[in-house]
């Protein structure tokens, strides 16, 4: 039984590997969508966002079923409820990028991020895939140290967060261009903060007695 | 054993149901602190999330601890599951009052909303709360229904956002109000959708075997 156990915490763990490596592809690849005025890109992000969701239904429910006939305690038990949230967190971060491929979508053919932000977008991008590099190993290697760095990184978002909304309040942008540089830098923001709440959740799960 | 199980169910509900509470007294007063520039309230919001948030962790707790002494199945373990995502959502829409109340306490002693919007804002925080007392009654009576009614609702708050967004591009406020007012939709926005997820939790739940 113990065995049968640590198989299925390994299938739920590479299960929730894959669905981080779909909202990192999918981050990447709505700001290249923004960045480079690419519809086709938006597009696919947009629809690829269906494939993340069903798969936190799946693992939900395949947590659900391990926790029903298992019945694991302490650490085993904490291992299952930290994955319940991680797939909820990797979810939103999907429907982050999807937003943000929603607004390239929107804009084209004109670009949404003015030539002069560009560099600021590209920063919190990298940010924003970094956090997600490091809550992808947090999950991986069940590290709680790895944790803690991410907090640290998430400061960096906050930074240039605060960077591109001095940009704004400087300028003198079109409205349009100035909500939905608002609202991206949200998004990216956000997204950073589900990858940190993932990197939390190993935290309680591996500082419980095992 | 069952009584103490529904004992122990009957508890948790009853901390979701003070908790939502709270949120609900923390959206009010945030947007009465931001219409009517009053800094005291606003503190008072911002202070108080700390309560909410500590909430949130002894329901966490308590779940987890009935969830290992009791080791309950079916619906029993998908009502202690649904606890676990509803307490999230709640700390979620204590942290967008919260957000609010900044944007109050940072304005002041200016207004953030021009007077042309504040009925749309208005508009949003009496629908946020409506929605939040339907999330309420859904966990208290485990009403499916009431779920799908949440839905319709929310589509109302989806409308006044585009509303208020048609108002801020067709204006020529200047950029700082522009950023504020694209955030503050944003924040009712997302703490309507919280209150959905609420209801969906209770149909998740309700919709399994017992």
């Amino acid at each position: 039984m113990r065995t049968t156990f640590h198989q299925e915490l390994e299938t739920i763990d590479q299960k929730l590997i894959g669905m981080t490596q779909l909202v990192q592809s999918a981050m990447g690849r709505a700001t290249t969508a923004m960045l480079e005025a690419d519809p086709t890109t938006a597009d696919e992000v947009i629809s690829d966002d269906t494939t993340i969701d069903a798969l936190r239904r799946e693992i939900d429910e395949h947590i659900l079923r391990v926790l029903a006939t298992q019945q694991p305690v302490a650490g085993d038990l904490r291992a299952l409820v930290a994955g319940l949230r991680i797939d909820r967190d990797l979810e939103r971060m999907g429907d982050l990028a999807r937003h943000i491929a929603e607004i390239a979508a929107d804009d084209f053919p004109r670009a949404t991020v003015p030539l002069e932000l560009t560099g600021i977008v590209h920063s919190m991008n990298r940010a924003a895939l970094h956090l997600a590099e490091q809550a992808k190993e947090a999950i991986a290697f069940r590290d709680k140290e790895c944790a803690a760095e991410l907090d640290r990184e998430d400061d960096e978002m906050d930074s240039l967060l605060a960077a591109l909304y001095r940009e704004v309040l400087a300028s003198d942008l079109d409205m349009r261009t100035a909500l939905e540089l608002t609202l991206l830098g949200r998004y990216y923001e956000r997204y950073a903060d589900h990858a940190v709440a993932i990197a939390d959740s190993v935290r309680f799960e591996t500082g419980a007695p095992a």
